[in-house]
């Protein structure tokens, strides 16, 4: 498995383009669009939020019903969330056009947006859009760079990633691209990603690959424990890397799985990193926990504190908080057994050992603190289990962000 | 039933007093003394957090073993939290000190902190402190509200409420103070209150009476969803009134349980009011959900919302963050059933009608908005139970005193 630049486009037979339609935002690309040149098999996850905004409502029927997609429309700047009949009209209006302008069916087109609840889309600048990127889809990776900048909100900066893989003999890519920044506690998925690959595989496997790493990935992070109504994460598969068909949970689909497992958690730490306002990606490992499940739930109960990200942003070693949030997340341990150290790329420290303070240098944990990537790792002592969640700091921006703004 | 100007001592034989012992603030007192003249019937609740401070488990120990309170020790500055054995031993010798100097049992005094966690009390300024407050007791309205300010951390104001009402033909008050503004999340109680009452009650009565009124009050605010370590509200009650001992769920228990309903719900919503940086308090009413229960997760969900304070901070009418708030509860309802309304001092505004924005004017939304308790009320058209919750807005000045200051 191996990293490379690259995003939406990496796949072979995976095209984008990108367009400003003036939707909301001014001066700026706020549409985009992926194509394959082969229909995919796709597989999806959706917000658990009651609400959920019209595309999530279109996308969930489509995917589940096994059509296969040929291609994603997405905007930026109105989320078509709580827009009633005329919203889900609205997604079907661009479906439509999109399946026109390229001379494919209705219903291998999935639609996605991000932004303001309640606004209804204005539908002349959508088809305007759709008209203008058909013709400017492109493979090169300059087109994937600019389809995701195309779908950024609050966020500062576009979040992409490609993965190359070998199954059975044949080289596998997977791209992928998200955004991500406020409103950013995923349940089932995230705000918005969306992957694409050649990999060869059964829509059954391709949705199972997805499910299990979005658990651990999308789903460990929290920049404001705010479950949006719009969270959408889908992949697309083309089957051009010309691997023979995955539809057995071999070695191929443990390869596949792993590299898929990198993609999502690669997209993931770049949005938690991204979090509205935040100046460092808070990482919280929490060690030897007696259940996965536990693990997950203590690591969350921290990485979602308001008082512990805001004393990360402060450089404070303020440990208490952090033992405090291991306390009130509902999951049962002894205080007494609790070890707790502090990491980054400026070194390591314990604070805690047995659930009290080592006589530790405060200038040393500030200076660990002082990272744009900190790490609590919290040892509970109660078993083998381990899980990680990833958020950041609490800053005013954050607050300027979300007070000033109708985002 | 009837509000007077008061704190604790406005019931009968109730005395306090205050003192400077610099466990850790300078120029302002850090501890306050309750004292009744006769040993008290005693009832208390105190923190779920797994991890308890060390005066939390000491004091319910003796509340759950029935001994009668006869005085409370408390300090702010240090909480006495996750300090070990140490800990412990402090409480204990807190409760001896304090015993010796008022020649009472030593198993009559309840001991309380609040402050930071981790660090150990100085005993020799604690021990100076209470031989400083015995003889300084009194029963003014002065003694009460200095007490009341000599347990406030970041509190800007100290919180004191007296209600007075007739059981059995006698004049009962119940007086108290409470102390809290961040990592205020209750779950069972709420940071530190301190009720007296000069009622006649039964043990087992008392001790129901506070848990029903307490999970309609302190458990119905949050500040921050951090629930602190040292949560803790306790009642004392000596009889002086005189009515007829309250042992049976009649009219008086009735009566004296409204008094302290409304008692609790007035020291709560102070301490929503007075959240960390807050600049408005944030009620939330939840009408017509299918259960009490589900009204109460409704109302919180939407109360701790952080991008809803936030946007309560910037008089935004951003009611897409509320149904987003309902929809993440895990509380399942019909979307486009929902209809939403802001209320303050500046008028009364509908913004959604069965799921979808009404033509209402921004306008008049931020003027609503501009107040300083602002209520949004959600009709779910489910039932016919209601909950209320209340919050505060999210604000610059909270990430500045969680980030600056290790409280």
């Amino acid at each position: 498995m191996k990293k490379m630049d690259g995003g939406v486009t990496a796949a072979k037979g995976f095209m984008a383009s990108n367009t400003a339609a003036k939707i909301k935002y001014e001066g700026r690309d706020d549409m985009a669009m992926i194509y394959s040149e082969k229909p995919c098999v796709t597989a999806g996850t959706f917000t658990s939020n009651i609400v959920k905004a019209a595309p999530v409502q279109y996308d969930k029927k489509l995917v589940d019903s096994g059509e296969k997609a040929h291609a994603i429309v997405i905007n930026a700047g109105i989320a078509n969330a709580c827009t009633g009949s005329q919203g889900m009209e609205y997604c079907i209006e661009t479906a439509k056009a999109t399946a026109e302008n390229l001379n494919i069916s209705e219903k291998s087109v999935l639609v996605a947006s991000t932004g303001v609840i309640g606004m209804q889309l204005p539908m002349d600048r959508i088809k305007i859009g759709i008209r203008q990127m058909v013709p400017a889809l492109s493979s090169t990776r300059e087109a994937a760079n600019k389809a995701a900048k195309a779908i950024m909100t609050t966020d500062t900066i576009e979040k992409e990633v490609a993965i190359k893989t070998v199954i059975g003999g044949k080289e596998v890519t997977i791209g992928g691209m998200c955004k991500g920044s406020g409103m950013i506690h995923p349940n089932m998925c995230t705000m918005l990603s969306f992957l694409t690959s050649d990999v060869n595989i059964s829509k059954e496997l391709l949705q199972e690959a997805l499910l299990e790493t979005v658990n651990d990935s999308y789903n460990m992070i929290s920049v404001d424990g705010d479950t949006s109504t719009n969270d959408t994460c889908v992949i697309l598969a083309n089957g051009l890397a010309e691997n023979g068909l995955i539809s057995d949970k071999g070695e191929d689909y443990e390869k596949f799985k792993d590299a898929l497992m990198e993609v999502n958690k690669t997209l993931a730490m770049k949005m938690a990193g991204d979090g509205e306002g935040a100046t460092a990606l808070f990482e919280v490992v929490v060690k030897n926990a007696d259940s996965v499940d536990n693990a997950k739930v203590l690591a969350k109960s921290v990485v979602t504190s308001s008082l512990t990200k805001a004393a990360i942003y402060g450089h404070d070693a303020n440990w208490g908080r952090i033992l405090c949030a291991l306390g009130y997340s509902g999951v049962n341990f002894d205080p007494e057994k609790v070890d707790l150290y502090f990491e980054s790329a400026n070194g390591k420290l314990q604070i805690i050992e047995n659930g009290v303070a080592l006589d530790y240098s405060e200038s040393e944990a500030t200076e660990i603190l002082s990272s744009n990537h900190v790490t609590a790792i919290c040892d509970m002592h109660m078993g083998d289990y381990q899980a990680t969640a990833w958020g950041c700091d609490l800053t005013y921006d954050y607050v300027k962000i979300n007070a000033d703004y109708r985002s």
